[in-house]
Formats: C-alpha cells, sequence, structure tokens
C-alpha cells in the first residue's frame, strides 16, 4: 500500500489533485461537461414556457418546457454575439426566447425565429442558428443535462438503480425544501465523505445512534454509480430528531427494507438518499478548486401534507444538521489537504466506496493505469 | 462567413479572447502602452504645480503643469527604489517632487535635483537619474499620454477629426460633470457596443425614439479611429431628456449639421460625442479581463453656465441613463462569451464598425492575415 | 553599476522579482521551507500540552509542550486522510491529538495510538503513521521551527549572535504587548526597509531625533543574519515616545553599549531589535506576492512590571507608531514596483544591509553569479 501512497496519482490523491486550478479545468471538462448533471425536479417546471438556469463551471444553461411538454436546454447565450438570454435564475417565457441585446428571438424549440436587419447578409439563414441544444433526460421526477454531444440516455446510467427506485416510487414525489450551502472545499471531498460512515461516530453522533456506522452492505461497487444501504438501530422508524417516521411511508418497500436507508452517488454531481419515508437529494456544483455549491431537497410523498401527525421537519432538520456536519469537517480537510507536505494515507476497508470514487474519476480523467 | 466564425481568431472572437489574462496582458502592453491615451481635459491642470495620477494596467503616470507652462507627464516611481512619488490621485505639488521614502527629489521637469547620501557613490551621476518621462499631446483641450519611447504627435494620429472639432470649437469647453463607472465586461465589449446603434432599439428605448437608430452614415471606416453621425428626429434639438437643447450652440455648426449626434471611437481609451449643445466623452481603463473602469464628462460651452433657460443636467441624466443600459448590457454579453461553449456570430451591417474594430485590435495585437 | 541594474536577477530587483507567483511560490518552497523560522516565545506554551497553530505558506503546523516538557512541532493533518487536526489557533490538548474526521489519535510526541477498524487493514502498521516531524528549536527563549528534513541547530545559525545576547539576557524575558499588522507588501520590502535607516529622517522624525540615521555601526555584513547598532543621541535612555528608559536595564549591559540599540535580521522571517530597557521581535509571514503578515512583540523584564515609575506603553507605543510608518511607505514601494516600467536603481552605501539581503535571498534561490 505504501507504494501505491506514494504516488502523486494514486486514489488518497484524488482530491489534493483536485486543488490545482489545470486540474480543477479539466474535471469540469472531462467529468461535468460529459456526464449526465441531475439540475432538480421536473415539478420545477410545472408549466408550459417555465424555465431555469444552471451554471456548469462557466457555461450557462437553461432548461425549460416547450409547448408540446418536452423539457429542453440550451446553453444560455445567443448566437449573435453570445450575450446571456437569460439574467434572472428562473421564471417563465412570453412567447419566445429574446436576446435583450439585439432581439435575435428563438422558439422554446430553440429555432431563430428572428434576427433584426439581416435580410441584406449575404450567406445568412436562420435555419443555421438556432440555440445551442443540451441533451436532457427525465428519470423519475428528476431532470438531467448533459453537455456533450451525443450522449448514451440518462436511464442507461441508472438502469441498476430502477428496481429500487421503483420500489420507492419517487416519481410523484414532491420537494418540501431546498436549501442552498456554499462549502470552502473541493467537490470530490464531499463525495469521498457521502461515501463513507467511517467518520459518522465522530462526526454525526446523533445519526449513529440513530443507524449503526458499521451496518448494511454496499450494492454497487465500482464505476460511476455507488452505494449501498445501512439499517436502522431498534425501536427508529426513519433518520429524524426524534427517531420516528415524518413521511407517508414511500411506494412498496418490501418488509426487509423497512429499517433501511439508501445511499447513492452517480459521479459526478447527484447524490441521493432513500429513506422509508422520505428521499433526499443533494447536487454538487464547484466553483472554484476549494469551493462547492451544493444543494439539497427533501422529498415526500404528497399524501404527508394532508397528514398533521407527520412532521416533515423532523427529517430536514435532521439533515440539515448532518449535511452542516459533513461540510465543515470537509472545510477542515479541504485546508488540510492544501499543505504541500500532505501524502495521502492508507483508506480503511469502512472507505471502499470513496477509494472507487476516487478510481472512477481518474479513469474519466484518462489516467488508465489507476483503473 | 460561416468558416471565419470557427477560426478562433476571427473578428467576432476579439472580445472572447481578451478575457483570458495572457491575451489582457498583451492587450495592455502593444495597445494601451504604445497607443495615445486619453487622460482628461486640460482644465484639470488649471495652475503650475498642479498634477493627477492615471494608471494604466499595473503602471502608474503623473500628469503635471510645469513652470514653462507645458504639461508633461512621469512614471510614478521613484528612480532609487521604485517608490511611488504621489500618492494622493491629485494635488499641487510644493517645489518640487520629493519621494516619501528617501526624499530623492526631482524637479517638475523631472530632472534629479536631490539624492541625500549619494556624493560618496562611485560613478553616480544624478543627470543620469530623471525621473521617466511618458510623452504628452494637448489636442483642443483634451490631455493624452503615450508611454511608448518615441510616438508620433497626438495630432497626427487625429488629423481627420480636425476640421469636425474645430467646427466644434472644443478647446474652450469645461465639464460640468464627471462620473466614473466600475463595469464587469471586457474592455472591448464597452468600445464594441459605442460603435453600432443596431441594440438601440431593444435597449435604448428613449434614444431610438430622439435618434432613429439607421439614421445618419459613417466618416472614418476602419483603422483606429472609427466613427460617424446619427440624425434627431424632427422636433428634437439633442439628446436630453426632453428633447430640448441643454445648452448654448457649439462653434459654428453648419446648417446641415445642426440635427446631427457624432461618434468616434479613438483606440484604445477615447469615446467622442458631439452633440449640437455639448459633447461628451468616455475613457476606458481595462482593470482585469473582465472589469473596467470608465470616466464619462460632460462638456458645455462656458456661456451656458450664465443662461438660467438652459438646463444641462437635462443631457447629462441622458447619457448617465443610458450609459448604465449599455454597461448593463455589456455584463451581460461579458457573462455570456465566458462559457466555453461560445463560438462568434455574424455581424450584420449595421454593426461594420464594431467589426472594424477588432479587425484594428487584432492588427495591432500581431495577427496580420485578420487585417 | 548601470549594467547590474539593467540585469533582472540584479539585487536591486529582489523585491519586484517577488511579486510574481512563481517566484513567490519558490520564496516559500526555498527560503520559508529550509529555514529556522521563529514562530514566537516559549511562555506562550506555559504548561504540558499547551499548543498554537502556525501557518507557513499552505502549510500548517502544530507546535506544543510534550508532557516531557519537550517542545514539538508536527504538521497540522492527519496520516489518515490529511484533515486539520487542530481548528483553534491556540489551545491545550485533553489527552491526546484526535483527528475529528474519523478519531485516528496520536500522543504529544506525534505517535499514532489509536486507528479504528484499520486491524483487518493488510500491512498496515501504526507504527509507520506518526504525525510528520518539524523540527524544532529554543534559543533564549524564542521558539524556532523548521520545516527541512534534517536542519544543523538553530543555534549555529545564530551563533554570531550568542555574546550580545547572552549580554542582554533575552532568556526570561516576557512579552507585555503582541501586535499584528496586515501588510500590502512584499515581505522582502519589509527586511529592506527595516536594514537601512537611510528612510528615517524622511519617514520616522521621531525616531530620526532620537537616535541619528548615521550612527552607528553594522556588526554582520553579508549571509542570512545581518545587522549592527545605532546610537541613542545625548539625553535619551532609550526608544520611547518621552526618551526616558521604559522597562528596568536588561542583563549586564556594558557602559558603552548603553547608548545603543541593536538591529538584527535572520532571513528569512526574524526582526530582533535590542533596547537598553526592552527588546522587540517581529514575525513575517508572507501571505501572497503583496502582501506579509506581520507580529510585533514587546519584551520587559519580569521586574519592570513592579516598578509603577516605568511606563512600558512608552516604548510600546513609539514603535508602535514607527511600525505603521514603515508599513505605509513599503505599501507605496510594492504599489510602484509593480509598473512594468520599474527599473531598478542604486543603492546608497547607507543601504549596505538591504543589498546583502537581495544578495543572500538571490544566494538561497540558487542564482549563484549574484552571489
Amino acid at each position: 500500500m505504501s507504494d501505491a501512497m506514494d504516488d502523486p496519482l494514486a486514489p488518497g490523491n484524488v482530491a489534493r489533485a483536485g486543488a490545482f486550478p489545470a486540474v480543477f479545468a479539466e474535471e469540469i471538462e472531462k467529468l461535468f461537461c460529459r456526464n449526465w448533471l441531475c439540475v432538480g425536479r421536473e415539478t420545477k417546471l410545472a408549466k408550459i414556457s417555465d424555465y431555469f438556469v444552471v451554471d456548469v463551471g462557466e457555461a450557462s444553461v437553461i432548461v425549460l418546457r416547450d409547448r408540446d411538454g418536452a423539457v429542453r436546454a440550451f446553453h444560455n447565450l445567443c448566437r449573435h454575439r453570445g450575450t446571456r438570454l437569460c439574467e434572472a435564475r428562473e421564471g417563465r417565457f412570453a412567447e419566445a426566447i429574446r436576446c435583450p441585446y439585439h432581439s435575435w428571438t428563438y422558439g422554446l424549440d430553440g429555432r431563430l425565429q428572428g434576427a433584426p436587419s439581416t435580410n441584406d447578409l449575404a450567406g445568412f439563414d436562420r435555419s443555421e442558428w438556432p440555440l445551442l441544444a443540451v441533451a436532457t433526460g427525465i428519470w423519475h421526477g428528476f431532470v438531467f443535462v448533459n453537455l456533450a454531444a451525443d450522449p448514451a440516455p440518462v436511464s442507461k446510467m441508472l438502469a441498476r438503480l430502477e428496481d429500487r427506485v421503483t420500489t420507492y416510487d419517487l416519481g410523484p414525489l414532491v420537494s418540501l425544501r431546498g436549501q442552498v450551502y456554499d462549502v470552502a472545499a473541493n467537490w470530490k471531498l464531499i463525495v469521498e465523505n457521502y461515501s463513507e460512515c467511517y467518520h459518522c461516530a465522530p462526526v454525526h453522533p446523533a445519526l449513529a445512534k440513530l443507524s449503526p456506522p458499521t451496518s448494511g452492505e454496499n450494492d454497487f461497487f465500482e464505476g460511476p454509480l455507488l452505494g449501498g444501504y445501512m439499517e436502522l438501530s431498534e425501536g427508529n422508524e426513519s433518520l429524524t430528531m426524534t427517531g420516528r417516521a415524518c413521511g407517508v411511508p414511500l411506494g412498496r418497500v418490501p418488509k426487509e427494507e423497512e429499517r433501511r436507508v439508501y445511499y447513492y452517488s452517480l459521479l459526478p454531481n447527484l447524490l441521493l438518499s432513500l429513506h422509508p419515508d422520505y428521499a433526499m437529494f443533494h447536487t454538487l456544483w464547484p466553483q472554484s478548486p476549494g469551493r462547492t455549491r451544493i444543494t439539497c431537497d427533501w422529498l415526500f410523498h404528497p399524501d404527508t401534507l394532508g397528514r398533521p401527525d407527520l412532521n416533515p421537519g423532523d427529517g430536514i432538520d435532521f439533515w440539515d444538521l448532518t449535511n452542516r456536519q459533513d461540510w465543515h469537517i470537509c472545510e477542515q480537510s479541504q485546508a488540510g489537504i492544501a499543505s504541500p507536505f500532505y501524502r495521502p494515507g492508507p483508506y480503511s476497508h469502512r472507505e471502499a466506496l470513496s477509494m472507487q470514487f476516487d478510481r472512477e474519476v481518474l479513469r474519466q480523467l484518462g489516467h488508465p493505469r489507476h483503473y
């Protein structure tokens, strides 16, 4: 093991590597601009013409609902001189997408409909200047985008999760809380942290009490989709401040799964957590080598809202507290690995998924000998 | 056209190119340190020994009025150990220019007059250590500096404007308002914006009403000096909030020019706008690839001050509003072209001067095939 | 001289060279990570288990007092995944040093005592994963650390000062004031400033009155330890606001030294000033090419505290004022040399130590022809 640890590209060095601006740019290009990114729930686009904007590195993407009901995405820049089309983070288009600079106007399908004073422009053909399209995919109510040219469908990437998510019936769930965190740590430290419960006893005493840190098993051991479950301890129904359920049960969870919490990470930006009575997902948005914007949404079955005996805040508060504990320790990790004297140490067996995440990152960055 | 647009050095890419730190440094060196820069009106140096300081990239320049009445400029650094001589942005020298660190003292002509404890310094000759001089030029009341070693006179650069400016008699004008703007956009986007009125209808509804965006003609079609005029619409006397004149007429403007507004850009930092009753000029000071400091002055004939029926604020307010509309859309452009997915699009014929500006920038940066 | 001055690596260019990020990184690596750094007085670690943290570039170091009374230092990062062990800047350890992330636990001697869930880790031997040790040294009550692997003792580096410091009996002194300054200047400008009194008349009129700027002599003329003394003028007992002594006399200072103030710089981070009645030391901590964090402590003999007729604030106020004058002029120097038009000028003979400092910096950076 010590040999591998002295190697600057060994898995344990992955987090630190991202602290270098050049590596960060490479990660944005190869990981965030070529993989499916979760951008939220489809319910954010309730009506025709609704849109929201997400930023991927320095790129900006409009996600909208077209007149035919389809969710589409386009780069947030005019084909004329590159101006941002949408300044607001979300809203509803009137008739079309109009560039505020010179009024070039596009349909919700991206076609250039109007470009003033271009009739006399030799060789200019409007049909050749549509908005730059971005691939989209819907999966159980989640919206994904992919900035690559012609990606395989998102459902293929998530095929192995299909049964599990069907069981939990995530499609109809609604978000009862959306929270945004600004964390002073590299995005990979966040995923490494999510991928192990070796830190749960020191960092999350409440969580460790509700769910023994060494309980459970892993489902998916390598590749971009990793995860498994942990068990709830005797007498606890969910991960909440009180240990009691805070929502109506999700889907038709079989008896043997009733006391489990599933944790999945999909490289590069989705963390999905399934409890018996609610789901939670994080999306990660790297801002710089040492800074990550993180969203967290708590999803409940709509029937929960009609049940005064159930308190969704009990689960929301639990994870808001736990999230903040994680972000803080990740920030301490970030500060530590910034030292030029840092050398990676050995992962324990309880951190197997963190190590697999490191390997997958290296593989996608193109360092094949570490695959 | 599409071929040119795929070329990363094509004119349409000029704005984006400046977003890279290395290109920005090259622009400061080749454009801002080798061309004449307008630094304001000579009236800022009313008396002998008056000075002000301007920063060009990381260089700092003192502009002063010498005892013989001449305007001179020097690098704002002591020949001994480089310390800034002037900390204040403007003021009046007492007898001489004294470095605050070790009291090396210079005349207003730059000669080293005193350097304590250097008599015993072998080979040291005061006459060899004058302040580093910067070329200056006065043109119709405007002060210019040029950081190049031995530049041609500024009047030569502006010769083609001589007749126009003589007609408007800019020399005696006084600034009734100086405004500074901090804009989150590359400096070239500001010039491109100034160079076309294709954006006027969407961005400046009030301006478009006073002065039809497609009116007028261009005078100067290529090179560092570009521009032309637009016409005022029937019933309007000037560009003001009310459409009425706000100052006494400038110079002896001939009948056929009475309803015109002239717009000229001199690469790299001067924008000069001539109205029948007032002049306006902007100077541009790049702070970083995505940030520009812009000054704007409104110049009126002194007789305007004695005329209670004239309200200069009517023109000042008009352009302050219009300026802010421009800065905002330039900032949206800056955000858009920062995306790695941006590709330059086609200029319309109404943006001919913007394209010529791009070409001149490329030419001066030394990319001759785009000339 | 002019030849040398045109050379970008000539001594006079040393300050400016440090303004480039690449040179700054080289200075941190070659000067700050390979030399002894003063980190304060041993009295900061009064009891067993007391610790404080210092940052050297992006490295972080814990300095602590072990159970055996020894002062030790370790890199502030866990051998497991690099997390910072100490978040607080100072404090007292309970039993051991516990990493907050996964509870790896170390003794105050650095040995790894506990690492949960590693018993099943093939080839893992706790004894191979102690904290990364940093060399320490104590010298007359000052604590030093050295991040190099196996440095010669600090006493050897300071051997030439031994007699002087023994005379002043610095060991028992206590700090009556610690001040931290954040200065917008490269760290080398601070040392160059400290190394000459050519600037005293213009910058420090009060100091120049108490201690003639051309008085005294230099002791150490080249290498990492430089310095000498200046004399107090007739009627003044020390450098204080009043000119009167503000503490009991230090050690057994011989008659001929009673009216002297000694100034020593030890490259890269210590400035030590000895007055008849108090000592003062600065430590320098480069934050970026243009920013330095500086600590200043005023040390008095403990007997001073029982003497109501003596006012230590008289000396503290004097140097706080003088410090601020120096930081301000160094900031003006920093701004000036940032200009690409700056060229180094000639040092006067009164700046011999500043030039020697430049030479030593170049030597340690590995530019031997300037040695």
